[in-house]
């Protein structure tokens, strides 16, 4: 009855999500799992009360009998590849960010979904998940704070490892807020800037912190910080302003503590602490979907394209220092829907 | 592989517990239930994905030999029997509260469990699995507020059905206080009170307010506030006073939304709001103990004991109108490892 | 134009007050003082921008014709003797917290006052001029909470001086919250009792913390927690619980900062940080009531009288361990305005 | 002893300030006015306790050998005259916002100041006296997050006035966060934009709301949303980035109400009640330096000057669509000492 599910790419991202279909989430089992480190793969379907099968390549977990559905975690070089074949099999598959890492092969998976007539492609973005953002967008979509015209947000992380290049802050940071608003405000995004401020000390060479501005279709501005060394802890902020009002993501710290001259709650120490429960129920509706023989409704490959294309707008910004246009092709029908 | 569960009692409590354990949590299967209102087993025990097998009564769920655990979600009245037959099958047992009606039934099931020496027994108060509560736990335990000496709780509740009577505020709502008290300083308690505020117009004849004193072993105090009328929300708050400082559950809001002059965040509307978290929590830890064949960690018959003997000492205050002590047998040794 | 005061008593409090009324408050002017301590009357005196005439005796200041009202800071025991000379003397008195220190002396202060048919007494209870707690005397008047009918309080003190003993706690702590609950509830207070939790290692030998208990005419019963070793601050709390919801004290941080894993505001180190704007406001109050030649409208003898009676029936609780009534006369029509 | 002031100018802020010298602070009284409307300033010097002068012009009123100082609340177009006629006269003058309405009338004044060897001039950037502002300001100071590195600031009124046009958002609105960042950070802004997003249809034709961006030496930036139709109420958000954490100012609501369903706070109605105590602080500490005969310690006529350059460059901005250059005279020794 189980969710049958093979796992492409077992590094830290694969084995977590491994974990979670395991011993958190109910209805799914992991079957079948592959790495580019066969010895990995090995350890990690060893691992499981049920040991899972090992393939040689993800081809192969794909197009096995007893895989039911596809989970890939892989480095992003290699999602188009994986993406692709599971269309080609006829197979629900749940790709992390990004779903590819250009726009170009972004767009050769729409052309294969749309062929087929059938969503099967879920993306990775788990912020529509996480339920301090559900309740954000459902003040917005009541209509209580009138129209949205700006969005504040901060993205800040204690700090990042060494091969964070000044282009991360667009493609492997920003990018969250990328998704987050375009759902938020159900609208795309049609421009970026980037404006850059003094340097921190902590960020060596980096350019640390960095401003990224969003221009939606609306006419609605987001302006996002990103401070990626910001060391006091990871701290994802987000106010929307409407005509009538705001609506803010709250400090969420389970208690306060009084002490020393102060009254102090904690902050995350970073994502996993922050997310944790997106993660969670990003990857169970999913299954649950799965299960019921349904399409997706989480974020779609029209959402991946999307995010990729703003993300080179935002590196066009970046680089060139002014305004930069998002080019985006026609919807297709299939993505209208949700 | 999944722990196969039988449940006795599918009210609302047990439809509850078997929508978690079906379509939450990881490794478990319901493979038995049964009810008083046997077509209600039925019905319940057909919508599974895959339907269990209904029994004509508790005991036969517990001896059946398909079914590895049990869980007890009928009245009260009848946990005593069903705890005694899972004691005798050795088989484990999870029991909603509270663990039997009486101190003597009580009693009967701590004789049964240490005459087995190990611990099958465990009690549904789930506010110990409540991330807050934890969290307030590991600040007094790391000694950072020094020794706790006061504890303020509320305890509110929009409104209560109409069975609810005098007495209930004691042993359905405070009984909550009364185990996360005793588990948060790690001692008993050894004296009641009850203070008898001015009379809400919302309970009808209903005594509400109350006001429940506890003292504990180490002469430390808590106030806990019983309004169950209070109309504007399900809050439950907590703050313990120590040498130094103090910890506090915070006000746990999404999102802020500011509007029509003032800025607001949402309380819970009920129980089910405010505690979802650690009933998921608490069942997956407890399968995940009997999975793994070991005794379990969390509350245990003698926490089941305790907090019927405070609540009985309670009624005496509210009755009596004095203080009232607690009357424990000795600790035995099968409880003093936790 | 100015009025021009005399002050009686030039230790703290009386100094910190002469310096309100000459740098911080508009329209008065410090023109005589006294002190048994003839020397420190001179020096205060000659500190001036104006230098203020010393007088032998309080009763000298009292009757000087350049004084036209008094403000009381001597000791305690010597506040009757001057506060009778002022009504004697037909001069408005501000006479600073106890109106006297028995029952008895307040009763003959009543008496006199009562006899000259015009207020002419302010006794400085300066919470009742905290714009938080007229915030929440606000909400409670509104009836937006349904009547009220408990209130928390808690008093934190991060130490108190060595001459500090057990019954200070009710005379010198507990009384704000007396007079502040009488203020906030309109009704008085009919009995106490006084609840002893485990003693804090801060306070030494002295019996740390409290709580004590206060029912109101109503029935409406006030719990306060009377802490005064607790290090972390001074910290006020509050929250009263009606019918249909609740008001309480926010902490009043000017600034968050977040930093080293935590957001933090700061708290209070003492009680001139928190109160500082509700001893000008209150100053000010009366001095503008004086000038324009008005009877006072802050507390009254009669509150005075009535935090005393209390603070006996406190007393009695704390010593005899029980259940003490509060014994008032009949309250005389001069008070029964406000 | 007190300060005698003569006031320029009795419109809503003149009465106001009026009011605040003779109602709340110590040691000043109003001798003298003077307005365009002769029979508006009679009737405010006939309402005084002690009936002020009335004089035909501002030059009369500063003139004066019984007027000290004086204070400047007549409309923007006459700041100048008055400035420069006081410094003439070598009294010290407290002038409101602006110092002067072009940048070439704020270096008249500078060169006239200057050439006197002395600071007679103070502007009234009143947030520097605000609680919550010098809070902020000695953390940023103390280095304990850091150096700044970025500023969020928002400036959101309920609505505003007919007379409120598209230019008013930078010269009447932003100009306030454009002194208080000016003195925050320590350095000069060197180059603003403007950002445009979706119009709200609550300002009508007005273009509301906008994004004012600034650029500072030492390349640390700040957006500051001006929202002025936001209904909601006068709400005014900052928080700093540094290197190492943030500071941010609170929220600041005397209470919380919990009530159906949500616990809230209040957002103040207008400036006046959100900043009533800075006005008052700041007014009594100019009052005390003039009567202590020491120079001004407030904002400087150089402030005024440099706040009018950049709301210069802020119109280029906003009409050009590009970044703006602020282009500022060297700084006389004069201003370089606070």
């Amino acid at each position: 009855m189980a969710v049958r599910i093979g796992v492409i790419g077992t590094g830290m991202i694969g084995q977590d999500h491994i974990r979670r279909l395991t011993h958190v989430l109910a209805g799914s089992q992991v079957v079948a799992v592959t790495d580019v480190d066969a010895a990995r793969a090995q350890e990690v379907a060893d691992g499981l009360p049920v040991p899972a099968m090992t393939c040689a390549t993800g081809e192969e977990v794909i197009t096995d009998p007893g895989v039911d559905a596809v989970v890939v975690t892989s480095w992003g070089g290699s999602h188009e590849q994986y993406v692709l074949a599971s269309i080609a099999a006829g197979k629900p598959v749940f790709c992390e960010k990004p779903l590819a890492d250009t726009v170009e092969a972004c767009e050769r998976i729409l052309d294969a979904e749309v062929a087929t007539g059938r969503r099967l492609v879920q993306v990775g973005f788990m912020r529509r998940y996480d339920p301090a953002y559900r309740a954000m967008k459902e003040v917005v979509d009541s209509g209580q704070i009138g129209a949205p015209l700006i969005m504040h947000c901060s993205h800040r992380n204690p700090s990042v490892p060494g091969y964070y290049v000044k282009e991360s802050a667009i493609v492997d940071t920003a990018v969250h807020e990328v998704d987050t608003v375009r759902w938020l405000f159900g609208e795309e995004i049609v421009a970026t800037r980037v404006l850059v401020p003094r340097k921190s000390r902590n960020g060596g060479e980096l350019q640390d912190p960095l401003i990224f501005i969003m221009e939606l279709e609306s006419g609605a501005i987001v302006d996002d910080e990103i401070s990626v060394n910001i060391r006091y802890g990871y701290d994802i902020r987000g106010e929307i302003v409407g005509e009538d009002g705001t609506v803010a993501l709250a400090d969420s710290n389970p208690v306060i503590v009084r002490r020393d001259g102060a009254l102090a709650g904690k902050i995350p120490a970073d994502w996993r602490e922050r997310f944790i429960r997106a993660y969670d129920i990003e990857l169970q509706e999913w299954v649950d979907t799965v299960a019921a023989g349904a399409q997706p409704t989480g974020p779609s490959s029209w959402d991946g394209y999307a995010a990729q294309a703003v993300c080179d707008a935002g590196l066009q910004a970046l680089h060139g220092g002014e305004r930069a246009v998002v080019a985006l092709r026609d919807k297709p029908d299939l993505y209208t829907k949700s």
